[in-house]
C-alpha cells in the first residue's frame, strides 16, 4: 500500500497527455495530490500548487509519484537528481513505468540508506493464491468492454465517485497501473502469473458489508485476441453481481488489431453474462456506458437514446453526462 | 528445446502413479525413452530396460528427465547424488517438478562446471509476445474441456498418434509441465505473464503447410473459475479451426470446486465455439471426446451413442475405443 498524499511529478513533460497519471491522480483523488512538481521545461500543468520538495514535505505529502511517462523509456539524469533528493528527504517513489525504479541502484542505495520504499506499481508484489470460487459476501460491479480503452477504468471511478457522493458504500478496485497510482492499491492485473490471475481479483475484492460495492476497474475485452484471458479472470474472479458494458461506437477496428472488428453491445452481454453467471448466477447487466468523445453532442444523446431503446438499459457517458443513471440501475441491485 | 531421447529417472517412486509423467513420456513417445533408472525402494515399473547412467549414456541418451513426482517438495540427498553424476556424466537435466533444478545450488554448480543445462519446463524461458491475432497458414484443433483433468492432453496425443499413423501431417503443442516433458518442448503456459498468454500460444503454433494440423493440448475450462484465463488465451491465441469437446460424465462437481455444476456439453460448445470464432470465423465443434474410464463398458457405449444423438457429433473414448472417430471428423474440415 503506497502512502498518501502524493506530490505528482511531472518531470520535463513535453506535452498534457505525457502526464496523463497526474491527471487522473489529480481529476479523481484530488485529496491525494498535495501539489505538482515541474522541471525546467515542463509542458504540463495540473493547475494545482508547483511546491519543492521541502515544502511538499512540510504540507504532509508522503509519497513522490512519477506522474508522467518518461521519454524512450529511460529515467533521465535529470529525474534521477531529482528522486534521489526526494529519498533523501524522506518520500517514497512510486512509479509505473516500465523502466524500474528498483532496477536503478542509484535509487535502490539511495532507498536502502534512507528507510524507504520505491514502489513499481507494474509488478505484483503479493503472493496471490489460485481462485476458490466461493460466494463472497457484499456486492460487485465489474465493467466490461467490446474493446481495450473504452473507458472502463473511468466509468469505475465516475461511478464510485458518484455513490460516495449520495453516501452508498462504495470502493473503486484497481487492476492497471494508473489505476494503482490513484488510489495507492489494488493489482497490476496484466503482470500477474496466467494460474494466480482469478485469485488476485478474488484477494482484491474481499468480503465486505451487504450493501457495499466494489467497483472493478476492468481490462481488456472478451473479443480482444491478445488480452481476453485477463478480462475472463476479472469475470470470474471478480463474481460480479452487475455488470456494465463499456462501447466507444467509432472505432473502426479493435484496438492493436486491424483485422478485427468490435462486437456489438449485444454479443458482449451475451456472452459477459453467460460466462459472469458461472461464478454468479445472479449477476445482471446493469447499464451501458459508451465514450462519446469523438461525437457531437447531438449524436452522442441520439446515440444514447438509441441504446436504451435496442438494450432495455440505462445508456450515459459518464464524462460528458454524469453516472448517475448507471448508479441509479445499480442501487435497484 | 529439451535434447531426445531420455533416460527416465524413476528415483524410489513410492508407487506407479507416482511415475506418471515417465509412463506418459514412454507411452506416446517409446522412441524418446531409452531406459529406466530405479533406485532402491522404487515402486515403478514402465516394462522398458533399466540402465545405469553409464550404459543409457552409451545407448545414445541425451537427457534424464525426472519421471516421478518427489516427496513433500524436495529433491532429497540420495536423488541429489544420482543427479549429479549424471550431469557429470554428461547428460542435461529436465523437470517439471516444483522445487525447481535451479534453485539447487549444487545442481547449478555442476551444470556450470560439466556444461550441461538444467530445464525446469514449469519456467517460461522465452519472452513471448503480445498476440497479433494474425491470420497463420496451417490448420489448428484444441481440446476444451468441461472441466480441468478430463482427458484434453490425452485426447490430443491420441489424434496426433493416429494422424502420424494415417500419413497426416500433424504435431501436438504441448501447454503444460507433463507435455513438455513427453514432446521435449511447448509452452507453460499456466506460468506466463497474464499478458502474454494468448502470444506465447501463437508463438506455439506459427505459419505451417496447409494440409498441417497443430494438436493444442487444452487447459483448464471456461467453466473453471480458477483457470478460465487460462482457457481463453488458448482459444484466442490457437486461433482453432476446430474444437474438441472434452468431458469426464460422472464427476459431481468442477475439480477443487465443490459448489461449481460442471456445464453440459451444450453449454461449453455454444461458449466456446462464439468466443472462437472470434479469432477465426470458420471454426467448427467437430467431435466429443468422453473419458469413460469411471462406467462400464455397457454404460460407456450407451452414453457416446446417446452424445453423438444429442449433439450430432462424432463422440469416443480415444484411450478406450481409439481415436479415428475424431481424426475422420477432422480430416473433413
Amino acid at each position: 500500500m503506497i502512502q498518501t498524499p502524493y506530490l505528482l511529478f511531472l518531470g520535463d513533460a513535453p506535452d498534457q497527455l505525457a502526464a496523463k497519471v497526474a491527471q487522473g491522480i489529480k481529476d479523481w483523488r484530488p485529496e491525494n495530490a498535495v501539489a505538482q512538481f515541474r522541471m525546467d521545461g515542463c509542458k504540463a500543468d495540473l493547475g494545482i500548487a508547483d511546491m519543492t520538495l521541502a515544502q511538499a514535505r512540510d504540507a504532509g505529502a508522503k509519497t513522490l509519484v512519477i506522474g508522467v511517462a518518461n521519454r524512450g523509456g529511460v529515467i533521465s539524469a535529470a529525474w534521477k537528481a531529482v528522486l534521489i533528493e526526494a529519498i533523501e528527504m524522506g518520500f517514497d517513489l512510486a512509479s509505473g513505468l516500465h523502466n524500474l525504479l528498483n532496477d536503478e541502484p542509484d535509487l535502490v542505495a539511495a532507498a536502502e540508506k534512507h528507510g524507504r520504499t520505491l514502489f513499481d506499481v507494474r509488478i505484483p508484489t503479493v503472493d496471490y493464491p489460485i481462485a476458490n470460487g466461493k460466494k463472497r459476501s457484499g456486492k460487485r460491479c465489474l465493467a466490461v468492454g467490446t474493446d481495450c480503452s473504452v473507458g472502463k477504468m473511468y466509468t469505475a471511478l465516475a461511478m464510485d465517485k458518484t455513490m460516495r457522493e449520495r453516501g452508498m458504500k462504495s470502493t473503486f478496485r484497481a487492476t492497471g497501473q494508473t489505476g494503482i497510482l490513484i488510489t495507492g492499491d489494488g493489482v497490476p492485473l496484466d503482470a500477474v502469473i496466467a494460474d494466480f490471475m482469478a485469485g488476485s481479483v478474488e484477494y482484491l475484492t474481499p468480503d465486505n458489508d451487504d450493501d457495499h460495492w466494489d467497483l472493478i476497474e476492468g481490462q481488456g475485452s472478451l473479443f480482444h485476441v491478445s488480452y481476453s484471458g485477463v478480462t475472463m479472470a476479472l469475470v470470474h474472479g471478480g463474481q460480479p453481481d452487475a455488470l456494465i458494458l463499456c462501447h466507444e461506437p467509432t472505432r473502426p477496428h479493435m484496438r492493436g488489431l486491424p483485422d478485427y472488428t468490435p462486437p456489438s453491445l449485444e454479443q458482449v452481454r451475451d456472452v459477459a453474462l453467460t460466462l459472469a453467471r458461472v461464478a454468479n448466477p445472479a449477476c445482471q447487466v446493469v447499464g451501458v456506458s459508451v465514450n462519446t468523445q469523438h461525437m457531437t453532442d447531438t449524436d452522442a444523446r441520439a446515440y444514447l437514446a438509441q441504446v436504451e431503446t435496442d438494450m432495455g438499459l440505462p445508456a450515459t457517458d459518464p464524462f460528458r453526462y454524469g453516472a448517475d443513471k448507471l448508479v441509479d440501475a445499480l442501487a435497484e441491485v
